[in-house]
């Protein structure tokens, strides 16, 4: 079975969840009782819209890490079969509820549980992430090109850790919750060199 | 004529229509009376999401299944013509109904008509999804790959007659209605084996 | 200069055009005064939407018969330059207004401004078309296969012919003007068999 | 590895930004105290959109612009790398930001601080640009066909000159900055003739 339509279909998806994120980004209304403007004009009205714009940030840069590492990987991949097309239909799944989850981050300024849940979607996309390598491990022989570029994948491993750790951390204060999510953003910024390696 | 752009086109609605859908999850609004916030943060405002939620799931798998299913079929598939073009823009008609008739579903919390039309959009794309096949089976000769793998489509045809069964449930209880799409469904993430075996 | 990639663009951005209709399909709100729902779920409330959706339909059908068209002409293309870029923009320009126009005519049943509008939208993509098709005449021998198959577009004339007297014909009684933008649906359906003829 | 991963999603963001966008344009709501419609559909009613059409025309050109350079450009390319990918994700950041600009800037019918945020997306977006060019710079030769066809540049770094003024001038008049904005746009109509020359 070929990969290209596979290919194909996560960009397009990837590409319309990181574009309609930005819808979330509604432009500040007036101040009751303003007379002329229906919208707010002034530098200063931008100010409410900045927690949004930081969850717009965070979640940007880790659906753009997610399109990378999914990029390089499939590079490496020989062939796919019915197993990682619906493995790979679970992760665009959890990768379409990012926009909901960052706009509940951002419109309630980091409180506990939209951070929570924030963090909860993305740890599910990286169990998701993991069971799409393992399906495509499976058929693919431990001395392929893909298994020896994927290795142990500590990488992998330790960002859902990272991810639980500040889930659990958000308890006591959301903002270390929201530092360890950016944490394993940018350890994952550096693009996945074990797949850029080989190619 | 060559199939690679009808591949392209579909795959770049159907990837739309599965991701414009989260659009319709609404991130919770605070209760009348709330002092601070304008949106809830609590876990339990998430609660009145539950049904948008479920509805959500149901629409995503079901069009992946479409993807799946068209993916597989046009693999298999060796020209087209201008009816084949016309039926697959009937099929994405259908499909790109299917954002309104979730949430519509959800919103309302299952209640009996949103549950028929529900059913009623899967249906119509059902019958389209027929339509299509039989234009493409016009020009593929009965011993080509794409008859053969196509066969009897027995379990194309039971999806209509269950679909139609439900909705007529729908008006006992449109829980049932809705557990009769829900069985469909399962039957379908088994991808289509015919097509996958002549791959 | 390649025509891939301006294809691929092209339908990416029909593509989303397509699909975004959907989203002024909006789910019927409660009448002021209902206690339980906050929307609506009966039967009768869906014709509310009736005007909506017969401008979504003709809309949808309109974007389809442009995809197709320029599907087919895109083919027999042989190289594009930069005048062909931009007149494909020019036309995408006009098509992405079409969202607009068909929400501001159905939200307002058709009254004679807004089907005006629609008209003027239409016709404004004809003369993109027309432009486009121009530009990739200056560039293609006379005897070249796009010229032939291109012919004397006696077609693509007539359409905004018809479509500025449905436009002015609105001026007496929308409808009459409506019913000549579905006429030339209507002709456009059938694929454009010129270029089909070539392939 | 190979570019035409990255040249698919770019088209498919840059699709969906461009598209998008029209969701700003709103159709006009009823005068308060109007009897029979909840929606306008006089002509007249037309006229508080013109800001925001002008606003979205400019942003139309704009985003088309960029797609237009990034593929000729991409045409001359021969290899990437992990940062040319970064580099093209921030360019698409700061592009994402573009249909708030728009709607911001239209909304207010070009006050100071709208006309200025406009330009601070757009100046980021062409530094972004710049960047872009030179990570690809330092993986090509200096006489490759991409290095020979980039040049100096000069027209990239007059761009963000004219934005930087227009912006300046903005707090003299919002119109002055508005003209200099469009003044680049016409600049650059006229596609990269460098890179197609050498194709």
């Amino acid at each position: 079975m070929g990969k290209s339509r596979l290919e194909t279909f996560s960009d397009g998806v990837i590409a319309i969840i990181i574009t309609i994120m930005v819808l979330e980004l509604k432009i500040p209304k007036a101040e009751p009782g303003s007379p002329t403007n229906v919208h707010a004009d002034s530098l200063s009205s931008l100010k409410t819209l900045l927690p949004v714009f930081l969850s717009y940030i965070l979640s940007f840069i880790n659906i753009a890490i997610y399109w990378n590492n999914h990029h390089h990987m499939m590079h490496a991949v020989q062939h796919i079969n019915g197993a990682v097309l619906w493995a790979n239909i679970h992760l665009l799944f959890w990768l379409s509820l990012v926009p909901f989850a960052t706009a509940w981050m951002g419109e309630n300024n980091f409180t506990t549980w939209p951070v929570v849940i924030y963090g909860v979607v993305f740890i599910m996309a990286g169990i998701a992430y993991y069971f799409l390598t393992h399906s495509l491990l499976k058929i693919h022989s431990h001395d392929s090109k893909f298994a020896r570029a994927l290795g142990s994948d500590r990488k992998g491993k330790l960002s859902v850790v990272i991810y639980a750790a500040g889930i659990a951390l958000c308890f006591i204060n959301p903002w270390i919750g929201f530092a360890l999510y950016a944490l394993v953003s940018v350890m994952w910024i550096i693009p996945d060199r074990r797949f850029e390696k080989t190619e």
